[in-house]
């Protein structure tokens, strides 16, 4: 190729794709614009500017320069929204830290990214008390608090957040940088080995932000993100940037709502308290907050709360649906930044039979998002929505490898796409359905059969709470699925042929391949779960099967 | 500063911004959309990605390589709309050709530009055929035509566009380049000298694709350009692009329908029978659709139009309104690609006293885009909706210069920001308020009075039609107002006196200066245009004042 690049006059600027660029015009615009932290704290963007301004300063005070990692242990707050901001701006990585890793876990991962400096919540001290003296690349520490008076710890401070902000000055001249610059990183819980470091750049964020700003923006009615929104996040900010939705919200210049620490009593009040409208969460959360007696008493019909990490089921959807909430899923994962589809219903096929099974699918590519379906070989597998195949994808987005792991990095983009490790069907209309994680697919008399299907459809059967479905080796076929099974609260334990009855109901319908009807099924007390709330079917495994 | 880039996996594909990523997505998963061309042509998306790989194949027979420049004469058609993607997607560089200039300005850009190959529309051979053996650069002629029998020429031509087509293969490997090559370039005719080349890459585009696309997506009510609107684009595709619309319009996978050559009864026609809902154009195309029968007839109450080019005025902005169109106001420039801001009026404004005025201010800055308002030493002057300045901007899709004109780049760039030349006012919410361009500003004692305010407040009077104002020097004030007045048919013209006391009113309100008082009035025929539709004042100067 010898295409003409543009050229750029000496004084021209050249606009790099940077966090702080995103900051300005929201700021700006919406001055009195508020920021609430559950029922401690509300102040306004023109005050948020000036936080970011002042913690950029007294970051540096503290000794943090371009470069550094500067790792934050807190639950969703004010704080954690103004880290998002000041850290990256300032050209040092932000590395959040999932604090529902075991101290262990988060030592590895502490040690692994290198952190400089740790702005940490006083509920997470014990943590970090016991794996002190283990720590050696942190140089200072921050306390983040919401007491008056915190408890006293072991830890050496170099001061308190709000102590710090007071005495920082309120202008900070945020310089220009590469855009490729890293902006973030943290640690994905993989079903094998230790936790994996994915990191995203300012460029990357910017276009991740750009990208959901124009596919939350332009959905005609349904699952729209809108300036006038009320923001309230439901998904850990540990947990792949919130995916990436402060930054979406700010750019809006809407009312963000911190809840906290989760719990589902204060979550459903603020909801009601502060109008939120806008939400994300994984099912686990969105399961407890249905079975709160105030999700039956609150106004949620102006409420919109997107789904992903595991699967929508329809059940779960049609309950919210009930209470007037618009429930749609969205699908990515931690490599991805995350979004990568978002499931908006056309106009046509709102309360059309179809409704449920839309939202409930993984949804159509957002803008620059170019989706293939391709076997071992990568050969492509034909998007007819019944054959499947392995989810690859390319994006502007996409972390670039593991962070100090070369071996996984070259699995991860064997071919020079990103392999999700998704297995899922696509249809002539570019709707994706996830059908199965690759490796939790049930091999059955040389067919696949979908656990996530099996699941769905066991947990429509009216006595079911909960459900997971793992493959278990049998002689004949390979393997047969088995269900475990958790009952509703006084509801009686389906029999294994009640629930074998249930599902051929579906499998008649030609809804379910037959090797379903392979089923064993065991009545437990609880599904185990990862630190981010899905089905841990490794544990399930181990403790099931072993 | 010494911050980190992010490492890349040697296997990971680095995502460049290219138009042909904006492509992709749209084509697959709205097959069935369809494409309207006047009432010769309709096809489907399908088809629309099996014309532009055909189209890419065809200019590759025809010996386009990458680098080179390809040329456009037509009006707003479907080949224009493939040749937007098709030929940036090659590698080449598409030439818009106004094709409004005369047949000297046509060679001056064909020439400066150094167009190796034109797409011509019949129509315009004679042109053509006029400064034939003047063009130097041009290899081959690709005729465009609705004809089935189009007229003789003395231009060699290489071939007919469907005809081409026709033969061409429908699979085109569009390969990856660097983002920043060029895509596209044309000419904007200033007040003063030849004109001036502009230039866009692949990576501007496809960020003011995105930007357009989360500013008109985000909207909450007004003004919105949403997933299931339907395009038609009243702003020349020659005139920076249709102000980028047709690639908003392709991401967003809505229906497209292409006008020809601009005349009122047809458009209207395509409007209603298309169910268009979504356009933009500059005043002088309004003014022609507001003055025809069809105009009162159609329903227009789905239909939102953006108007940008110079000012709305409130007279204008009414008469659209009390059709039940949603009519509102953008600004940008042929040099900032053009998108800067857009009016989108909040929800508690909509239906108040401050509707109208509003929407006829020019909006807020869409994503990214930085506004200053500065002095002549580029101080900042106060944004407080009164104090107004020069407004300079920074944004990720303005051109870094002047094609081959080192000066004027640097002036246009001088201390690092465009400099639109437009004299604003910015309030406190960020709306801004075009006043005037800083060369139309009159200078009556020492205040600068805005020539805009003056035609917005004459363009009230029940008897005028059309206004422009201009300075004319005088001993005493330096300047005093002149205003030029097209009488609408059948009112009697207005004495000076007249307009003098219709003016007062507003001044006494505070609305106007009191300078405005010394205005000169001189009723006359027309009104000298621009070739895009503007109020040409360099001409009205030489007509009125030499």
């Amino acid at each position: 190729m010898t295409a003409t690049l543009i050229q750029r006059t000496a004084s021209a600027y050249t606009y790099p794709l940077l966090i702080k660029n995103m900051f300005l015009a929201p700021v700006v615009d919406n001055p009195d614009q508020e920021i609430v932290y559950r029922d401690h704290l509300r102040y306004t963007y023109r005050d948020f500017r000036q936080r970011v301004h002042r913690l950029a300063n007294a970051l540096t005070a503290v000794g943090v320069k371009p470069g550094d990692t500067v790792a934050v242990m807190d639950w969703d707050s004010h704080r954690y929204l103004e880290c998002f901001f000041a850290v990256p701006m300032l050209g040092a990585v932000l590395h959040t830290i999932n604090v529902r890793l075991s101290p262990e876990q988060i030592l590895y991962t502490i040690d692994h990214a290198e952190d400089d400096y740790l702005l940490i919540n006083d509920e997470f001290l014990p943590v970090i008390e016991q794996i002190k003296g283990r720590i050696d690349t942190v140089k200072r520490y921050v306390l983040l608090t919401d007491l008056d008076n915190p408890p006293a710890t072991a830890i050496p401070l170099a001061g308190e957040y709000e102590d710090l902000l007071s005495r920082a000055d309120d202008h900070f001249d945020f310089e220009d940088f590469d855009e490729n610059t890293r902006a973030t990183t943290f640690y994905t819980t993989g079903t094998t080995g230790m936790p994996k470091g994915v990191y995203f750049s300012h460029r990357q964020l910017v276009l991740h932000t750009l990208g959901n700003l124009a596919a939350f923006g332009t959905a005609t009615h349904q699952g729209r993100f809108h300036q006038q929104d009320v923001y309230l996040p439901l998904t850990p900010m540990f947990h792949v940037h919130a995916w990436g939705m402060p930054y979406v919200a700010t750019s809006l210049g809407v009312k963000q709502v911190y809840p906290g620490k989760y719990a589902p009593g204060p979550i459903l009040q603020l909801i009601a308290r502060e109008g939120a409208t806008f939400s994300h969460c994984v099912p686990t959360i969105m399961h407890m907050l249905i079975n709160h007696p105030s999700f039956e008493e609150i106004d949620l019909s102006r409420w919109k709360v997107l789904i992903g990490g595991s699967a929508l089921t329809k059940a779960m959807c049609q309950k919210v649906l009930n209470r007037g909430a618009d429930i749609f899923t969205g699908y990515g994962m931690s490599e991805t930044c995350p979004i990568l589809t978002v499931a908006h219903v056309h106009r046509d096929d709102l309360e059309s039979d179809e409704e449920v099974a839309l939202r409930c699918k993984t949804g159509r590519p957002i803008p620059l998002v170019q989706l293939r379906l391709v076997d071992e070989q990568m050969n492509d597998i034909p998007k007819n929505g019944e054959e499947v195949g392995e989810l690859v994808v390319r994006a502007p987005w996409l972390t670039q490898g593991y962070l100090k792991d070369q071996r996984n990095s070259e699995n991860l983009w064997k071919g020079g796409y990103l392999h999700t490790g998704d297995v899922a069907n696509i249809n002539p209309e570019n709707y994706v359905t996830i059908t199965d994680r690759i490796k939790d697919v049930i091999k059955t008399g040389g067919e696949w059969l979908s656990s996530l299907e099996l699941e769905d459809v066991i947990g429509l059967h009216p006595a079911v709470a909960e459900v997971a479905v793992i493959g278990m080796s049998d002689k004949k076929w390979g393997e047969r699925p088995l269900a475990l099974v958790v009952t509703k609260k006084d509801a009686t334990p389906p029999t294994p042929r009640q629930l074998v009855s249930h599902i051929n109901q579906f499998i008649e319908k030609g809804l379910l391949s037959k090797q379903a009807m392979l089923l064993k099924v065991r009545v437990v007390e609880s599904i185990d779960k990862t630190s981010v709330g899905k089905i841990d079917k490794k544990t399930l495994r181990v403790k099931h099967l072993g």
